[in-house]
C-alpha cells in the first residue's frame, strides 16, 4: 500500500464528514432564492479548499453566482493542471419522491445520498482531497489550479466572460475535470464526447381568459390541445426529429466508431429491468448506446396548463406552457437549432392561440481527443488503480464549459468521471458509492504523477 | 308597477346584502378540505329559506355533500313546481388572475363579482327572493318545492340515490332550473338543450424515475412527449376527434333545427374581440354555435408532469398526466365514451410506458320538449318581463341532473336561465349582472302564474 493509500485509509471518515458539510448546503443554481446559499457553498469550499492545502483559494464575483478559484503552484516549471467542477445543484424536485431530506447527506448502503452527492459536489471534492493528499504526503509533481463554479446546471451563462477576464490567471496546460460517470466499477471509461443542448420554454396563449369548456368547447382552439399537436409533430414515425434543418450539420459517425460502441458491454435486459420499463424507445437505425450518446435528442422536461388540482375542473384554459430542451452532437451549433425551434412552432402555430418561445440556455456538443498527453494520463491512472484499460464513452450528457474552455483558453480537457449512471443525478434520492468516491481520490494523484512525467 | 315590483325595489338591497352572505363561503364541492364549508353554506340557505317564506327548510345527508331541501305547500290540488339549484362551485384557480378575492364579493361595474355569483347560487337564491316576493304579496298561485344540490360540479355523484329516496317528497308537475345563460337581454333566450359529459383523467408512466435526459434522452420513451402524441392523435386535421365509433351515436340535426340556429344572434367579430383571440377554431363543416351547443368536443382541461419550477431541469419525467373532458350530444352515452376513449388510449400507448385512465364523472346530453305546459309557461313569464319572444338555444353546457329528473322522477326541466355567455362562470373574476338578478326574480313569479294557469 503506497503513502497516499495510507493517507486516504487514515482520514477516510473525515474526508465523509466534510463532503457531507458541502451536500448541506441547498446551492440551487436556477433559483434566486437561493443566491445566499450560494454564497454560503462557497465560502465552505474556501475553508476546505485552505485546509487541504492549497496557497490560495478565492471567491471570485461574476454576473450571477460566484466562482471558486484556487492554486497550489510548487514551481512555474512544472505542468500545470486546471481543475474544474461545479459546486450548484439541481432542485431537488420532485421532493415528495425522496427518502430523505435531500440536503440532510446519509449514508445508505454505502453510498451517500444527497441532491449533489455524484453531480457534482462528490466528484468535485475528490480534487481538493487529492490535492491534500499529495500535498501531506509530500507528493505533489505538478501546479494544480481548480476552479468550481455556481452555473453549471444553468448554462455557465457569466463563465465566459470569466474567462475571458482570467485568462492570465487560469493559464495551465490541460483542464481535468471529474463530472461523468463510467460504465461500472468493474469496466472503467473516460468520455471523449459530450452531447450539446439548447434548452427552450415555450408558451401558448389561447383566449385572454380560462373560459367554460361547456360554454366555448368545439368552438375555440385549446392551447393544451394545440401544444400536444405541435409538440406531437416535431418527432415522426420513426422517432425522428421533423425540425426542418435539425439535421444538417449532425456528423455522422464511420463504420469504425460505431463498431468501437458496439463492442461496449451492456446488457438491455438489465437496462430495462433497472428503469423499470417494458421496451426502450428511440430514433430508428440505431442501438440504445447510441440513441443515448451520439445522437441528437427533442424531450419535453416539463409541461403544465389549466386545471392540475384535485378533481374534475371543466375549463378550456387560456396558457400552456411546456420546457423543451434538445441534446445536440457535434457539429450542431445550440443558437442555429434555437432558431430553427423557434421558427418551426411560430409556422405551424394554429391561427386561434399565439406562441412565445424562449432560449434558455445551451451549450456545444464536444469530441475530445485522445491522443494527448493529458487523455494518456488519465488512461495510465486509470489503469494503476482498476487494472484495467479504461473504455472510450460517448456521453450523453452536456457539460458546455468544456467547449468553452477549448475556444477561450484553448486547453483540452479530460473527463475522468468516477459516478455511475444509476447515480440518479437529477433524479430524487441521488447517491454517490463512497467506493467510487475514495476510489477517485486514489486514481487523481496517478494522474498528476503520469502527465507531470509525460511533459517534454 | 305591479305589486311584485313594488316588493323587490322596496327590498332589493336587502336581497343583494343576503346573496353576499351565500357568495361568501366556499362551498367548492371537488375538495374534501371544504366539506365544513359545504355545511355552513347549506345550514345559511336553510335559515334564509325559512326567512323567505318556506314552510319548511331541511339538509338532507347523502353519501357526500348535502342537499338542501325546502317547499312551501299552499293547496295539494294545486300544481307543484319543483325547483332546482346547487349551492356548490368550481375552484377559483387560477387564483392570482382574481381582482379581489372570489370570496368577498363585490359590486363592481353593476355586477356582482365572485366565484358563484352566476353558477349558481346568485341564479339560484332568485328562486328564493321570488319566493318570498309571492308569500309577502299573498299572491304565490301554486305549490313550490325546491332542492339545491351540493355536488353539481363534480358530476352529482349522490343524487341518483337520492332522488330514488325521496320520490314522493320531490312529486310535482315540472322542474324549473336557473342554472344556465341567455344570449343577452336584447335577445332572452331559452336553452332547449344540454350537451353531456365524460370526465377523465389519464396517467402516462415510464421509467421508475425521473431520468437525466442527457443519460437517457433518446433511448428511453418520454412520458410528456408520448402523451402529447396520444392527445394530438385524437382530432384529425378537420378537427374531428378520431377514436372509433365517438360519432356512432351522433343524431345529426336536421336542415330545419340547424336553420333556426343560423337565424341566432350572433356576430363572429364581436365574439373574438370579447375573447382576445384572432381566429376561432373548431371542426370543419359547422359554425361556431353549432361548434358550441350542437356537436360533441374532447378538451384537455389540465396537463402537467415533469420541471415546471423557475429556469430549467434537464429531466426525462417518470410520469406525466391530464385531464381530459369530452362534451356529448344525443344520443351519446357517458359511459360507452369513456370506455371507447379509454380503449383508445390503452391500444395506441407506446410500449415504453404503461397508461391507467380514470373516469371521473359524466353527465348524460338531453334536449327538452318545447311543446310542454312548463316550456310555455317559460315562454310567456318572458315575453311578460321582457317583452320579447324568447328565442331556443342549444346550449353547450351539462347539467348531468337534467336527464336524472327524466328518468327518475319522469319530468321535464324548463332551463330558464338568467345569466350570460360573459359570465365568466368557472374563470377568474365571475360575475352576475344585477340587472339580470333582479330581472330573474322579477320574471319568476309570472312562471308560477302562467304555468298554474295552464294547469288542466
Amino acid at each position: 500500500m503506497n503513502r497516499w493509500n495510507e493517507y486516504i485509509v487514515k482520514n477516510k471518515n473525515r474526508f465523509l464528514e466534510e463532503l457531507k458539510q458541502i451536500l448541506s448546503i441547498p446551492s440551487i443554481s436556477n433559483d434566486e432564492e437561493y443566491k445566499t446559499q450560494m454564497h454560503l457553498c462557497a465560502t465552505k469550499l474556501i475553508e476546505l479548499m485552505m485546509q487541504a492545502g492549497f496557497d490560495i483559494a478565492i471567491i471570485e464575483e461574476t454576473s450571477h453566482h460566484p466562482v471558486v478559484f484556487g492554486k497550489k503552484i510548487i514551481n512555474p516549471e512544472l505542468p500545470t493542471v486546471l481543475v474544474y467542477g461545479h459546486y450548484d445543484v439541481q432542485p431537488p424536485d420532485p421532493i415528495d419522491l425522496w427518502h430523505h431530506d435531500p440536503f440532510d447527506p446519509q449514508v445508505i448502503d454505502g453510498s451517500i445520498v444527497a441532491r449533489g452527492a455524484s453531480d457534482d459536489k462528490g466528484q468535485m471534492f475528490m480534487h481538493i482531497k487529492a490535492l491534500e493528499v499529495m500535498v501531506k504526503t509530500g507528493s505533489l509533481p505538478c501546479n494544480i489550479k481548480m476552479i468550481i463554479e455556481g452555473e453549471e446546471e444553468i448554462g455557465s451563462p457569466s463563465l465566459p466572460e470569466y474567462l475571458n477576464s482570467r485568462k492570465e490567471l487560469l493559464k495551465a496546460d490541460v483542464i481535468l475535470a471529474s463530472d461523468t460517470a463510467m460504465i461500472s466499477m468493474e469496466h472503467p471509461s473516460i468520455e471523449t464526447a459530450l452531447r450539446g443542448m439548447a434548452y427552450m420554454e415555450v408558451e401558448l396563449i389561447g383566449p385572454n381568459r380560462d373560459l367554460h369548456s361547456g360554454v366555448y368547447g368545439g368552438a375555440v382552439a385549446n392551447p393544451i390541445n394545440v401544444l400536444c399537436k405541435m409538440i406531437a409533430s416535431m418527432h415522426d414515425e420513426n422517432n425522428h426529429i421533423t425540425i426542418p434543418g435539425f439535421y444538417d450539420k449532425v456528423k455522422e459517425l464511420s463504420k469504425e466508431q460505431r463498431g468501437e460502441i458496439g463492442k461496449l458491454p451492456f446488457d438491455g435486459t438489465e437496462y430495462k429491468k433497472e428503469l423499470g420499463i417494458k421496451a426502450v424507445w428511440g430514433e430508428d437505425g440505431y442501438t440504445t448506446l447510441e440513441r443515448a450518446g451520439i445522437r441528437p435528442t427533442l424531450d419535453v422536461n416539463g409541461i403544465w396548463g389549466g386545471y392540475t388540482g384535485e378533481g374534475a375542473k371543466t375549463v378550456l384554459p387560456s396558457k400552456a406552457s411546456a420546457k423543451i430542451s434538445m441534446r445536440l452532437v457535434p457539429d450542431q451549433q445550440p443558437e442555429e437549432i434555437a432558431n430553427l425551434f423557434k421558427a418551426y412552432l411560430q409556422q405551424r402555430c394554429s391561427p386561434g392561440v399565439t406562441v412565445n418561445v424562449k432560449y434558455l440556455h445551451g451549450g456545444k456538443p464536444i469530441v475530445t481527443d485522445t491522443e494527448t498527453k493529458g487523455y494518456q494520463a488519465a488512461v495510465k491512472a486509470i489503469k494503476a488503480t482498476f487494472n484495467k484499460e479504461p473504455l472510450k464513452v460517448y456521453s450523453g450528457g452536456s457539460i458546455p464549459i468544456v467547449a468553452l474552455f477549448k475556444e477561450i483558453l484553448g486547453l483540452d480537457s479530460v473527463l475522468m468521471g468516477f459516478g455511475l449512471d444509476n447515480d440518479n443525478i437529477h433524479s430524487p434520492n441521488e447517491k454517490f458509492d463512497l467506493v467510487n468516491f475514495y476510489k477517485g481520490i486514489e486514481t487523481i494523484p496517478f494522474f498528476y504523477k503520469y502527465f507531470s512525467e509525460n511533459k517534454s
